[in-house]
């Protein structure tokens, strides 16, 4: 039982995870933590520490063997547990997501698709059921959905959050600009284009690399 | 003159930069270190450490005034600087993104859209000028833009990167699933929804909140 890796190194971890499913399609056999560190932008220190938190972990002077390390994150975090997710908003990007076929290979159903906008919710051509918004306590029970992804406007989205956590929701990847707040204990990500953008001006200006 | 900023901070105060424009929209008018770093998911001395890099920044005690702290970050990682950008890759997602009108209001400016397939760069309703993924360095040069975001499919990618670093870019906002590899000083960020679910999914297996 570990249920005790702190949540920035959950993060840390699971883009650790990321770098080494890339590292194995480039066929990158093994890698240091020095290594790790620089690609993740993390000291090698922190990264021997994340991994250690892992049931079994190597001993940290040896280099990683990329396959036996992806497969020990992946059963320490749980990643082979499928989950249920929803897409809620309709617009661009949820109309993108909800048809991006790779998520149900990574172990992600989405199920379920909703939008304030009638109109959308009958005539969007996608494989995955469409209801209209104020649907969403009823269905994520119904279908016990865990994950959703927000893709509404901001003004729009407080309101998706609360009819989410009424259905019992665990978890949302926040693509609006808001600011989300919740009573209870949800776990919230925001993914933000602009954030990014901004990150590599600053980059750029200041002539860190 | 600051330009010793460390890339993990710029990351961090950009990060905050974000919370605190969100903070204003809800008119939260002071936050202390503690309260930005519950937020951020960092210790109120990282929050306070990266602040002290910033030019005539507050003593750590106090509580930050949002307004005067947002546009102190603003100053010193110079966001006020507009950049052109570009977007490599026009499915569903890189349709979603050129079609954004926000970017420029945050100083960016989208001014080209390159796809492989002629067809759609010949058919595709944007405001933007759109090229064949051919003419990529010749664009970049001329209209000498620093930012591309990358939504091409894996397979493309890297070929893409190396036509953007032909034509001059400084940073890729990378959205597709590859592991980016550039001989240049090319700031990277990857962008992946995929991440975002798995690090909720282990949240919630961990129960770390």
């Amino acid at each position: 039982m570990i249920n005790s890796i702190p949540e920035p190194a959950i993060k840390r971890l699971s883009a650790l995870y990321q770098l080494l499913c890339r590292l194995e399609v480039s066929e990158v056999n093994a890698i240091s933590s020095r290594e790790i560190g620089d690609r993740l932008d993390i000291s090698a220190h922190t990264v021997r520490k994340d991994i250690s938190y892992l049931r079994e972990s190597q001993t940290s002077g040896a280099r990683y063997t990329v396959l036996k390390l992806k497969e020990l994150i992946a059963r320490s975090l749980n990643f082979a547990t499928s989950r249920k997710a929803c897409v809620v908003g309709l617009g661009k990007i949820g109309t993108a997501i909800i048809n991006y076929s790779r998520f149900s290979s990574y172990g992600f159903d989405i199920v379920a698709g909703f939008d304030s906008n009638v109109n959308i919710v009958e005539t969007l051509p996608a494989e995955t059921d469409l209801f209209p918004s104020y649907m969403i306590p009823e269905i994520v029970k119904e279908r016990e959905i865990e994950l959703a992804i927000l893709a509404v406007p901001f003004e729009a989205a407080q309101l998706c959050v609360d009819r989410l956590v009424k259905g019992g929701i665990k978890g949302i990847v926040n693509f609006s600009s808001a600011l989300l707040t919740t009573d209870k204990n949800i776990v919230i990500t925001d993914v933000d284009v602009t954030k990014e953008l901004r990150v590599l001006s600053a980059m750029i200006s200041l002539g860190s690399k």
